[in-house]
């Protein structure tokens, strides 16, 4: 994959600004903590596997200017630093599960001198990223075995390279069917309101060498009545130990459409996005976003002044709507309560 | 009601110019057929029962400046004017029911002087003109029965006031309903890719004093499971003789949805765009319009170059997901096999 989403270099976090994309392939360099935050809040960087990295190479990047010269004065500056990336997005758990595994990996050496700290810090941040590169791979080897040579696949949203280290989980599962020699189509539905399925998806999986077919989100119904769709598969923010999926917004829908026309729903994700301490969708915390993103298109406004607007960023898909959560663990299928608890998928 | 879509002035049609909403309301004065059928096909004028008025004074507007001085002639230019409207949009059947309405009329009077049957034809345009709006009122008085003070409704794309010569036909239920002192919040979704729901209905439900939310089409699947929308109410651009239902695309998405919520399904229209003739809705032809509608936002580019486009206009909502047609004729309910044909509905 050519895509580098996030990497480490020259001591910040160079991302691909995807606020720009498919126009314009720019890259960033951040070097302070509040570029990180801004980049994750502004959707330059995005998708939870993604979230993830950014979080834990922002620590990094706050921790490492850091005159601490002890524990508890270094541990202050590191929660601090925690707190302020903990804010910028509320859904996708792998946020918060890479700061907790940083200030864990932090805590375990606190009696180090600071600057080997920091050094076990980035190190930690760094094999994060090396994690979700292996977690990518083994999402698409073991999803690959659900889809059959000339599938045609509906995807929502962006599951793929832009949205994780490497090749991505729902769109890793077509980068390994097609290097398995399967011919697949994919329709891509635009992701209103900030366009990630029409900007990023089709962009990625047009470099990759597939034909897409780009839809508006509400013309799914008809595709499926039309019976052009095989498959569907998504990404996930966070699911619930029952599988209830907290996914971007109008993935409910496409689940209610693909029961209705009996398409296969999968959900594929990283462990990491599994967050087996809620029980169920319900308590799963759902960002809600500014106006702006739906009234303006381009910087210029499309709807009229006074109207009020509803901008949730994420839904929640129940698990009776899932056919299979696809982990690097493995195929999980229902009753996931007890598939995605200790015991491998198949 | 304020709005003016479409009336007939200084020998010619006037318009808005829909295309401007709703940053700028600007009027056009159509005096040409090459004109009427721009307007027609560019969107500047749409909504199936204004199509049929666009269509019936675009005779008018063609036919005016004809030099035939007899009948043979005068039927020739008439077909050449007919057909060159009747091959701006396939799906609406209002556009094809006015034109066939005055060809009609025209024959019936064929053995008249030239500038007497032009006479004629203007008449019966004017006729089309004041009939849609009867039509408009008592659609929205047999419709406001079925919605109650307090009710949260959905409607899709624009059935109102600038779909028709008045008030509308889904949107005139809800102005009837407030006439009748009923609180009605209105959910309006954007309508991709021409963002009619976000352009037309909300400017035109927010002049006329309605609670307005503005949401991305598939946030539809959210609202409804949030328990937020009581009914959905959408306009026709054909209906079959089994009541199957040419609309808006993204309509049969919604129409899944409502019946996964229990949530009533309406459609509302004039009685012209039942066809009869059509038994099912496999039979209607439906419009697929330019990939730069999606690709393109505002002149500028979205989508990566390279991608393909499906952009069909309209779809199918079989009858099975409408709980009740509305016309002029009163409430279609299920079979509407029987309730459409000849028999009033209750």
């Amino acid at each position: 994959m050519a895509i580098e989403t996030i990497i480490w270099e020259k001591n910040s976090i160079k991302i691909i600004d995807q606020s720009q994309l498919p126009l314009k392939l720019e890259y960033l360099y951040l070097k302070e903590i509040d570029q990180v935050r801004e980049a994750i809040t502004s959707l330059k960087i995005r998708g939870a596997p993604a979230l993830g990295i950014a979080a834990a190479l922002g620590i990094v990047v706050g921790i490492q200017s850091s005159s601490a010269q002890n524990w508890p004065d270094f541990r202050e500056e590191l929660q601090k630093t925690v707190n302020f990336l903990r804010s910028s997005r509320p859904t996708a758990v792998n946020l918060f599960w890479a700061l907790e595994r940083m200030i864990r990996r932090a805590e375990e050496n606190n009696e180090r001198p600071i600057p080997e700290i920091k050094r076990i810090l980035q190190e930690e941040a760094l094999k994060i990223l090396e994690e979700d590169k292996i977690c990518n791979r083994r999402i698409g080897q073991k999803g690959a075995a659900l889809i059959s040579d000339g599938d045609t696949v509906l995807t929502h949203c962006n599951a793929g390279a832009l949205a994780t280290a490497d090749y991505g989980t729902a769109l890793g599962i077509l980068y390994r069917a097609k290097e398995e020699k399967k011919k697949i189509r994919v329709y891509v539905d635009e992701t209103r309101p900030l366009l990630q399925g029409a900007r990023l998806t089709a962009w990625e999986l047009l470099q990759e060498g597939f034909k897409v077919t780009l839809i508006c989100d509400h013309m799914a119904g008809a595709v499926m009545q039309e019976g052009k769709i095989d498959k569907i598969l998504v990404g996930a923010d966070r699911v619930a130990a029952n599988g209830d999926t907290a996914n971007k917004i109008g993935t409910y829908t496409l689940a209610v459409l693909a029961r209705e026309h009996h398409i296969p729903f999968y959900v594929a994700c990283p462990f990491s996005t599994v967050d087996l301490s809620i029980p169920g969708g319900e308590k799963i915390s759902l960002e809600k976003r500014s106006p702006d993103e739906i009234t303006q298109i381009n910087g210029k406004r499309i709807a009229p002044k006074g109207v009020e607007v509803y901008n949730p960023a994420f839904d929640i898909t129940p698990a009776k709507y899932i056919t299979a959560i696809i982990t690097e663990k493995g195929i999980h299928r229902p009753p996931f309560i007890k598939t995605l608890r200790g015991k491998e998928g198949k």
